[in-house]
């Protein structure tokens, strides 16, 4: 082995440890992320689009916006250190690797870009993949705040869920004190960003639960096709796009005043983990079927309607159906930016599948977005006899980190803010 | 609704049937299936390779020698019915699903086109994707051999596995009386193609459990890259390739002879699900790595060779290195088609990613494949210190469909074999 060893040479060590013989893709690289494809791996202009790095610098984290990417990879964190200095220095490990990362490289010095007396620094299942448009987005739980003196920055925004009639939620895959979004095309990167996370937080975070979805429900680009849940059905045709910049200030982006002056820029997110019971819904009607949700099945239009983006006539829909529920019209004008997957864990001991919705959506507050909405689905939506909420987390999205200076969290975490 | 539900027209009912307005895709198509589009999707040249069906007909089934998709959606069933002619008609089913779906159209007349009073055929999560190299294989277990006076006619090949040492087996994920290989490009449609198996099963088999791959790690493609395991090495660089019909003949296809007449043609799987103990394995340093497989990390060749496809030298490794010990040199020449898949099913209750191997090898007699090939790596591989075996099975594969009139199991079920 020592020769193979001796073969690593200093250069390409430090060029591994870059992320390979980089292609610069300057239409995704922003604010000091060098987009590049991974080491190894040559530019395909066919492949461009869907091998892109997505800037990691800006305002807003990345991952809320952004065109919602093929596959997810989401944990969420326990912290086990009381010591706050650690806690940063965690944070601020973080963030440099996740801009490496999002940049199509690996951490430190690479999968074998090291000592090889020591452990790598990157496990290294990533090598010669693309970039893959992964992003990577923390979130701050609430009781994260019980922790390092940060009660009093708690964000009132930032509410424990109530119980809502039907939760069914299986505490170990509930709360968290963090969490991260890996979203990607390549599952394997995402998956790979994860883990190297969890990695480097060995001793002061710990994994609490996690979760892949393997398919978009949701898209945040004008015009491209809804993705069909596992009801086989087009649910939030409406949803916020990621240019829809009015829309975003409106009801995503946390403004001046809106709370403490940390969290300006950022979100919150509900994350909810919802099993659907394929089996029972797989012997419904059609007519059933389009009867809960208001639309059609085949074109996703609703009720009455010939086309999927037609805006909807909410009373030629049953007063239960999930469509008329979750309108704007019928919340106050209030709307969410949806980015769930589809999952399935195997099966469950009864053979069905363990398979459902990972719901994740984005708002400026949850108390006036998804908390109102949610009591009215459960409430009386038609489709509750078909889904059961089993997990359940909601966590504070910092701001975008700016520059090569800043990292994950230091608005919270630092006294000026 | 009545008004939507009345503008299916039965001509676009019909259209919708057969899988939409289909392009046939010429090179794809092979003894009757017609490769298409899915319904309401136009033919996009670039994505073409992975859009593409693969022809459902032929001497052997698809997804063996198929160049490997990147995704994997493997179930195993118990049948719950003691009826031969219901299970000879659920096989008939099956199987005309089966060409259906792998041709990118959907079940019967699909997700919206039958009655409105009736549950649709096909559960329309893959309406609007492309067929995306759908495969689907079937398999017969041992235990399907106690029924439906079976039992004289399975083959001695189809052993029963014997317990290897390190095996911690657990019965829930181990074993199955059928089982389906669905690989797909896109997952979505490989879990919609189990899922609907599933459904037409229903009251004769019932899933007894079920895995996802989310990241192929072979290669069946001569000169591809060795795709990445999760302990960052390339590993099966010389797999067999879908092309090499002398080593498929020698190893893989069960030949006249072999056996009873009616597995000609066939194969045998052997299903691992092997967990990978990942943070432990991220504690080893690079050389401890390198060692156990006998490869250096970054570029994949064997110890002290330059290039991943280097000849190995088998006296430069370690006597425990898993290459040496799984090379054919080491095992009278044997090899095995291997077709596995990296899984990540969350995390388990301390905190560690329950991820690993979901390994699949196809054999033409486990007798001298897997099994004398797993006795050595179990005894001695350094590789067991950081995995375990907690999932097992072995299935007899029957030879491919020949036409449309044929189905599978018609020469296990039918006298004339």
């Amino acid at each position: 082995m020592t020769e193979t060893q001796g073969g690593h040479s200093p250069s390409r060590r430090a060029l591994i440890g870059w992320g390979g013989a980089g292609l610069a893709l300057g239409a995704a690289a922003a604010g000091g992320a060098v987009a590049m494809t991974r080491a190894g791996q040559d530019a395909d202009p066919a492949a461009a689009e869907a091998g892109t790095a997505v800037g990691f610098h800006g305002a807003h984290q990345a991952g809320i916006a952004t065109p919602v990417q093929d596959r997810l990879h989401f944990a969420a964190f326990d912290v086990k250190t009381d010591d706050r200095a650690a806690f940063v220095r965690l944070l601020k490990d973080w963030t440099a690797a996740a801009r490496r990362m999002t940049a199509g490289g690996t951490v430190g010095a690479g999968a074998y870009g090291g000592l090889a007396e020591a452990p790598p620094d990157d496990t290294g299942e990533a090598l010669g993949l693309r970039p893959s448009r992964l992003t990577l987005t923390v979130g701050f739980g609430p009781s994260l705040f019980d922790r390092f003196g940060l009660a009093d920055r708690r964000p009132a925004s930032l509410v424990d869920l109530p119980k809502f009639p039907g939760d069914n939620l299986d505490r170990a895959r509930t709360g968290g004190d963090l969490c991260v979004q890996a979203c990607a095309d390549d599952p394997q990167v995402a998956v790979h960003a994860i883990r190297n996370l969890a990695r480097i937080g060995f001793g002061k975070v710990a994994v609490r639960w996690s979760q892949l979805g393997f398919g978009k429900t949701s898209s945040t680009t004008p015009d491209a096709q809804t993705p069909r849940n596992l009801f086989g059905f087009k649910d939030g045709t409406r949803n916020i796009a990621g240019t829809e910049t009015d829309r975003l200030s409106r009801f995503v982006w946390v403004g001046d005043g809106d709370g403490p002056a940390w969290m300006t820029g950022g979100s919150y997110l509900v994350a909810r983990r919802i099993r659907m019971n394929i089996e029972t819904w797989d012997r419904t009607s059609l007519q059933e079927q389009e009867d809960v949700f208001g639309r059609d099945k085949g074109e996703g239009a609703p009720a009455g309607k010939p086309k999927e983006h037609d805006e909807p006539f909410l009373k030629a829909m049953k007063p239960t159906a999930h469509v008329r529920l979750a309108h704007p019209d019928a919340n106050d004008g209030v709307t969410i930016l949806r980015r769930g997957y589809s999952f399935t864990d195997g099966t469950d001991g009864l053979g069905r599948l363990d398979a459902g919705l990972f719901f994740l959506a984005y708002q400026r507050d949850p108390r006036t977005g998804f908390i109102p909405l949610q009591r009215r689905l459960a409430a009386s939506d038609a489709l509750n006899e078909y889904i059961q909420h089993v997990g359940s987390a909601v966590f504070a999205i910092p701001p975008g980190v700016r520059d090569a200076d800043d990292w994950w969290g230091r608005t919270l975490l630092t006294e000026e803010a």
